[in-house]
């Protein structure tokens, strides 16, 4: 059990140390999109691996074909159960001429707000949970926990499902905890336990050799673009998103009448998600229904489409080729690939000359609402924070949650401490003390309760 | 009437003439689309005038904006009636190295065929009728010959209809003659009595301020590409061509029986059609449809959507914005601006966000396909080629047809004298002394049969 009033004077003692540690990482430009910054990738790995050090775990970076991997291991007990950290230290691109003060120079405004490139996504977060980690060990908590710090989140973690299942039993764990979300807003901590699926594909016709003369040819040459603008609009109705392939539906789960109530409860704003993301218009200006949209319900999606011309005005032709660039995001129990043939087949019948070429790949992810880990969630944020949070789902997919879930196969809790003001990849990003303070106490909270958890 | 014998004689005689006059008019390279030709521009207008003169015609050099356009006016004589002939005198662009000869080099193989850029688009075709006109104006036949060369013509004659217009009165004429269309075959003349109209427009749709993310808003935020396309779906069917809005085909005019006869003899091939055009596949592969559908029918086309995402691979964003480039040929007698307005309106029903924005418009035109002209040209081809030439629409626009009907409003003659293998607008364009000789023995016929018309 945790004396509260020591974690509180830990929690005070530890923001000079906070600062130091934070600010230093944040210093280190570890932009990962960057080639140019390979050297600060490095230089960043074998500092936070210093860090995980200092506070007594054994420590081990994975090299992988791209940039590294920080694994650190603390305090193991191989009675005790374990909990596996994730967190990212590389960071977005961030261009000087719109800071305030420079993205790589840590600048504490105010005694609590900390600026710089990946304060808040994801090196805050990550120290937060360094400093409750060093609590725990200090404390004796009886709790295994594991460190995977990834440096390669920013685009699109290329390297990490095949270096990270070369150490699947090293980092054998009971639960992890993924740090990198963010709350509804500073009043609404959010625990999202759901993300959206993805299948990306092209869909390409060509008709002729050439771009042909549409007053020789107009009438009797196949048009590319028509013909793709067709299968799109039999496809789906734009108009409000439902798609109308028979059976595209058939595995999706919808949310219960608890899920529907929290969100209901979550104080999404439409206006707010509306400016936020410059759209004039929108499907449904119905809450509940657009939350469920974002959240609950695949799409289908049109990206672009080539082909034909493409310049100023317009040029008479008629185009030899066309190819659609389609997506579908996808939620449970959603299989891609089963969803990637549906539509396949469903192209093919309409329209067999129309070749689909399947892209990517990512399974729909749903944790736990309402199980033991997503109640030690819940107590914990309530003791860390004093706010009942509120579990919601993201429209978006966040790739290592997929692979971990499915390397491992056990609850991965989505505990983010971020708020929508500090601007995740916008200029000035920032973290806060409050955020950390109160996150530190949230989390050595909940590895308490893990703790106490029958394994 | 005509004393065959000394025409024979005098077209054997002028092969030299022919010759040098056709040479010199190719080394210049009065190539319109290239400002910095515009010197050869003046240089071969300088030179044309001097051909028509040297006939014993008024000359007059015309300033537009643009280009200037050579005038002549033959054998003026109040009494009998006029014609006008129409040609151009500027050419598209030739890469040298595409050619075996330079060309704008005039070259002459074996001693009949004349190789250069502009031989028989429209300088060859140009010339003949000089030759023509030089004979009826010494054998005093009484018709009146009026000549507009055009400059402009390879950049879509953007200052024709306003610099001719203002020669209204003295171009006043009994009709028409354009040769600057393409046979059949060598075996089979045709004479071109329909062309097709257009419309071109924009249809643009804004959704967003700035791209969104698909994750983050797919489901709720609009895709104004989805939007475009179930438009254009709801247009046409793209896999027959047929228009679905209502109204669309109310005045076309369908080809008679008698038109639909001669189409079948007109010796149309498809595979060379496809081959040609380099398409793969057709929309039918029955001819006389075939034929209909190019010649005789309106048609809607999508030449383009920009918007989205366009580069390598996939990026998952939701576009804000989306811009479809579409146009219709349209046939006698739908009218461009009411077709404009049906399809805007349709557009606004469909979806009332999506603008829609006229580029241009082209009237459709109809000439004789059995009137006193046709019946003279038919007579002239038998004469000078002795083939029956089939008569055949154009499923493409040629601008000043329609321009100098819309102010004349007399009969135009479209007698061209070009093969498919002379090359148009290709590398190694030549013309040959067999059309040029038919073609002064069907012109000096044509002019004879004109002259015996009854005003």
């Amino acid at each position: 059990m945790i004396e509260n009033s020591k974690l509180e004077k830990y929690i005070v003692k530890s923001k000079n140390k906070f600062e130091d540690l934070l600010g230093a990482l944040i210093e280190i430009p570890t932009v990962s999109m960057n080639p140019a910054n390979k050297a600060d990738i490095l230089a960043g790995a074998q500092l936070a691996a210093s860090y995980l050090a200092d506070i007594g775990a054994r420590v081990e970076i994975l090299e992988t074909k791209g940039n590294p991997i920080v694994l650190g291991y603390l305090h193991i007990d191989s009675k005790a159960p374990t909990v596996t950290l994730y967190h990212h230290l590389d960071v977005q691109p961030a261009s000087p001429s719109k800071w305030h003060h420079h993205p790589f120079q840590f600048t504490i405004k105010n005694k609590e707000l900390y600026l710089g490139r990946g304060a808040t996504d994801d090196k805050g977060p990550a120290i937060t949970a360094l400093m409750a980690a060093k609590f725990v060990a200090e404390e004796n908590i009886p709790i295994n926990i594991k460190f995977i710090w990834e440096m390669e989140e920013e685009i699109g973690s290329p390297n990490f499902e095949y270096a990270i299942k070369t150490k699947k039993e090293n980092l054998t764990t009971d639960s992890i905890l993924v740090s990198d979300t963010i709350w509804i807003s500073r009043q609404k901590p959010a625990i999202p336990y759901g993300l959206r699926g993805l299948m990306t594909a092209l869909l390409t016709l060509t008709t002729g050799e050439r771009d042909a003369h549409s007053g020789l040819t107009g009438g009797a040459a196949r048009n590319p673009i028509g013909e793709l603008c067709q299968i799109i609009d039999h496809c789906y109705d734009p108009k409000t998103g439902r798609v109308k392939i028979e059976g595209f539906y058939d595995k999706v789960m919808s949310p219960s009448i608890e899920e529907l109530k929290e969100y209901e409860n979550s104080e999404f704003n439409i206006d707010h998600f509306k400016k936020d993301h410059g759209l004039l218009s929108l499907r449904t200006e119905d809450t509940l229904q657009l939350i469920k949209a974002i959240w609950c319900e695949p799409t289908f999606e049109v990206h672009g489409i080539t082909g034909g011309y493409l310049d100023e005005g317009i040029k008479t032709i008629v185009p030899h080729f066309a190819q659609a660039k389609m997506s579908t995001r996808l939620v449970p129990n959603q299989n891609p690939m089963e969803i990637f043939q549906l539509i396949k087949e469903f192209v093919k019948k309409e329209n067999p000359d129309v070749e689909m070429r399947l892209e990517a790949t990512l399974t729909p992810y749903l944790g736990e609402f309402d199980g033991p880990y997503a109640q030690a969630a819940r107590q914990a944020m309530i003791q860390g924070f004093g706010v009942n949070p509120v579990f919601i789902r993201e429209g978006g997919s966040i790739g290592p949650v997929v692979t971990m879930q499915k390397i491992w196969s056990v609850p991965v809790v989505l505990l983010g401490l971020s708020l929508p003001e500090h601007g995740y990849h916008a200029p000035n990003e920032y973290y806060d003390w409050g955020q950390a303070a109160g996150g530190i106490k949230t989390l050595v909270h909940y590895f308490d309760l893990l703790s106490q958890m029958k394994q």
